[in-house]
């Protein structure tokens, strides 16, 4: 292999003081859901706030002097891009991030802000890549790669060693899987110091690269997914060899999944964590039986979510556990009756947060009228009694969320 | 005084593997922006994501064999309410919380499945207190009060013990005052390890209870505040001299400063604290002057905010950055003039998530009409080149925001 416990130790070493050696905490109340005893690892904690910043730290000071005053390149839209800026610029070393031209402001002021010179260059993740490369080429610039790299594999791999120094007894390690370095690196330092101890891998259904290679699938277009940070189209050359040797498993998780852990995260974890973060108890609470009773060990690799993607989520998550539900009411066209219809669901318990008026596009009599209305109510259950209250009154409501309430 | 270190020590031998030793951890992100090294006490981490899990814990333990057996019974909405439900049924003993009738139902269940048994009794916090007090006679329970007790202030005082432990050259401590509990316990341990600490008190300008005590001023009816763990009418009748005798200063917080120090925990901490627990961090951020250049450490006390609510102070936090705007724009009412506007955002960069047309109430001529549009926006700057590019374009676009873009 070309990575092994001894220089995971070493880039241990090199990171003290430079990298946060992030909370390591039992969830006894995640793990009473999941069946489990789950231990979180919060790389959320780094200061780019995802495991990034320990690889890129690890791989920047093994430069010599030469090359930290020629400078480094790298090509990412996330968080390897900031993990480099950032470590750059603490070490002086001049850094240029290269990102697809359509990349999100938001992530080019941040990369920026963190002291690097930002190219925004290519349509594709591969065109930028290849910019970069070209970059490296004709400014003699070190390119850092954001996972084939046995120093970039190393500095990774410093989470396995924190994670069984601050829980001996795990049993089982889920991390997610995009290039392969996170857990080619936690799964040398892990196997090396437990050789018993389990390695599950994660993807997202809709970005199963390494998943499919493993099966000796052909590679599928990669598609949407909440979990960024892990959609990476081909697997890493150095990271491949070290997973099929050291990982027992890869499972795939779906998105509503990815959405689910990281409201569960939010809500009950008191954490931020992104869809690639949240892969592993995604796939801990998707496949419950598969951990049943073990001692789980969780990397929550990352927290660089959207605020307005992360309300988003919020949102979606209460309609789906039917906290926030959306009714289409008839009512007579005449003065009163929107007020009987919302003191009937004050009464009830739920509290009306818009109200929208239908008329034209109404199928019934001219004489009546249809509102529609989005309640937040506690509970599904609770959504269901306001249902039968109305119905029980004489008012005709449906939800218009293809969902069904009571018989 | 009631309290001393030899208590606050023993009250921590007490909580070891009972209460969770929370993160402890500098935050360079916010340190920049605040202008002082900030350093965080996450007891979001405890186990019902709050610090009285501490007090609760260390009372229950204190009692004797027949005072456990008779159960305990405590008045609370909140906190303290779910500390003394976890921790009196991992002692097995009896618990009844009496909460208003009002409560939210998520508190009263959330509380049931920590294990107690909860009355709904009485329409103000008084009334129940009362009920509460009635029980302690008729049923010959021990009342566990939430802040006026010298186990309590001993148990909330070993946040002082960790945090001096973890990181003890700290110069000042910020610690949100409700009741004065918290408060009262971690200035007794952080004075006693460190004479020369300054102690820096934060209230919610809404519910300044203490420090208007501690002024001298008459008591004001309290008003609404996110901060509700702080909101508290009458300050403790143990705590007060303690607070009086080695708090520096009590520094009060608007509404929108709360707001805001959630926000910024949630984006760039990627924590999530609720409006007491973020007392502290709005304090700092408030009062930078007073803090400059200190090394500060501050107890984000909770984590207990309704995820309805948080979705909330997010949007309300871009709509007061200006990365979501509303305008209203009129346009002529012909085919393609919605098309037309669009594109124009669209290629500014601008993301529309909401449209409405005004027709009846529009007050330009009937052959025009008004769109309001939602757009999601980078920057405020980016919102007004939107404005910008719309003006120049010939469209009358303005703020329903209450703001002015531009010139």
């Amino acid at each position: 292999m070309t990575v092994a416990l001894d220089d995971i130790k070493a880039a241990a070493e090199a990171l003290r003081g430079r990298a946060v050696d992030t909370p390591c905490l039992p969830s006894p109340r995640l793990s009473e859901r999941a069946g489990c005893a789950l231990t979180f690892k919060f790389e959320n904690f780094q200061l780019t706030s995802s495991f990034k910043d320990r690889g890129a730290c690890v791989k920047l000071l093994s430069l010599d002097a030469d090359q930290r005053r020629r400078g480094v390149v790298a090509m990412s839209a996330g968080n390897h891009a900031q993990g480099v800026a950032h470590h750059a610029a603490r070490l002086g070393i001049p850094a240029t991030i290269v990102m697809p031209r359509l990349t999100p402001a938001v992530k080019v002021e941040k990369t920026r802000q963190l002291g690097a010179r930002v190219e925004l260059e290519g349509e594709t993740l591969e065109d930028s890549a290849a910019h970069a490369r070209m970059l490296e080429q004709r400014d003699d610039l070190t390119f850092i790669h954001p996972y084939d790299d046995p120093q970039i594999i190393a500095g990774q791999g410093t989470i396995g060693l924190e994670m069984l120094q601050a829980a001996p007894d795990l049993e089982v390690l889920v991390v997610p899987i995009g290039g392969g370095g996170l857990m080619a690196g936690v799964a040398t330092a892990a196997k090396a110091l437990k050789p018993e101890i389990r390695m599950i891998g994660v993807q997202a259904a809709a970005n199963p690269a390494m998943y499919r290679r493993r099966l000796g699938l052909p590679d599928v277009a990669p598609g949407p997914t909440i979990a960024e940070g892990i959609a990476v189209k081909v697997p890493g050359r150095l990271t491949t060899p070290i997973i099929d040797a050291l990982v027992e498993d890869i499972l795939l998780v779906e998105e509503i999944a990815l959405e689910d852990a990281i409201l569960q995260l939010l809500e009950i974890e008191r954490t931020v964590i992104e869809g690639a973060g949240a892969a592993g108890l995604a796939a801990v609470l998707s496949y419950t039986e598969r951990f049943a009773g073990r001692r789980v060990g969780v990397v929550l690799c990352g927290g660089n979510i959207d605020l307005r993607l992360l309300s988003a989520v919020i949102l979606r998550g209460l309609v789906r556990s039917r906290r926030l539900i959306r009714l289409r009411i008839g009512i007579p066209d005449v003065p009163g009756s929107l007020a009987k219809v919302a003191a009937m669901i004050g009464e009830a318990g739920g509290n009306i947060v818009e109200v929208d008026h239908q008329r034209a596009f109404s199928p019934l009599s001219v004489k009546a009228t249809e509102i529609d209305v989005i309640i937040e109510t506690r509970s599904a259950a609770h959504a269901g009694e306001i249902v039968t209250r109305l119905k029980a009154a004489g008012f005709e409501a449906a939800s218009l969320d293809g969902t069904r309430f009571g018989s």
